[in-house]
């Protein structure tokens, strides 16, 4: 157990905004925090790791989990579902580690509902014109699949009030620092650092 | 006008934490900061300036300016009197620029009062043993004096848990780089900068 207490940091963006880009070279440059591990239905895909990419699980026992309350947030789609196991998050944090959980938007507000302390981060991309051209650029989707990613990334964006930062994504080094500003600035709130603090001076 | 509306930072420290110097080093780095220049009452030091470091008013006019109102905080001690006009706060901040202040702890929660937007941070020392080197290492102090200021460092100090963010001044270049980080993630609270980001998305 560790004097402090982690502080758990919630990253939503729209879809091809970069955030799982930006989380990586974070998590790249400060490999003392932990990233929040997702329980999923799906099959593994070429190259993920089971405990590292995700937690493979089948359809019975993420419906258990659901049941006995150990997600701290999760979501059913038709084709799988997601949840984060709220054991993990919180046994990072009370050994004094943050931690970064990437999530949608809807499982933000949950998580803040459940854990009131999170910290929640909204990625914005520089421009609508720059989401459409990301979004092109990965060659995977037709017209109307960026359509109505657009649509949708154009409704996800009115949610940014209810995150506690908002960061531009126009380059990932700048993104990646101003996230790492946002952290530090959170270890040095007096009510997060005060008994460490005191406890240095010794009173 | 700035679409932005500029940041108070109040800095506040035990006499000796170093908190002129750090400051001095900050506003360096960052000549866009504005820096908040008190009038006092007593008389200018050698290589003082007028308006650069201090107003330097009439007892006559200092009572004028409390009687309107024209201070955010103020302190009449028997040798002198200093207050923070309101007046030059209030044009930074409407132009887009933070501002930083350095007063004394009764000040700092005075300037909450008025300004509850204002973002209140507390220098520490690395010990009172430092701290108690720092003072005598000035050699312009007796022993009773170097005393007496340790037993108000003391009290002072329990006023931490009204900042907040704890800043600790091991050394200048890692306490000017830890409000460098807290400037920068108070930029980027949502309740900040969501219009400006509205703006630039266009939405």
């Amino acid at each position: 157990m560790s004097d402090r207490k982690g502080t758990l940091y919630v990253v939503s963006a729209p879809s091809g905004t970069g955030k799982d880009t930006v989380v990586r070279e974070l998590l790249r440059l400060h490999p003392e925090t932990a990233f929040s591990v997702s329980a999923t239905t799906r099959a593994p895909r070429e190259g993920e790791t089971e405990g590292k990419d995700y937690y493979f699980v089948t359809r019975e026992r993420f419906a258990e989990m659901i049941e006995r309350g150990e997600f701290l947030e999760y979501a059913e789609y038709t084709t799988a579902s997601y949840g984060t196991p709220a054991a993990a998050v919180d046994a990072a944090l009370a050994a004094g580690r943050d931690m970064i959980l990437v999530i949608e938007i809807n499982g933000a507000n949950n998580v803040k509902r459940k854990r009131p302390d999170a910290v929640l981060v909204f990625l914005v991309p520089p421009s609508f014109e720059e989401l459409e051209r990301r979004l092109r650029g990965r060659g995977t989707e037709t017209e109307e699949q960026i359509a109505a990613r657009m649509e949708k990334a154009r409704a996800e964006i009115l949610h940014m009030d209810e995150y506690d930062y908002i960061v531009k994504n126009d380059t990932v080094p700048h993104a990646v620092s101003d996230i790492e500003s946002i952290m530090a600035a959170e270890r040095l709130k007096a009510a997060k650092c005060i008994e460490s603090v005191k406890g240095g001076l010794g009173i």
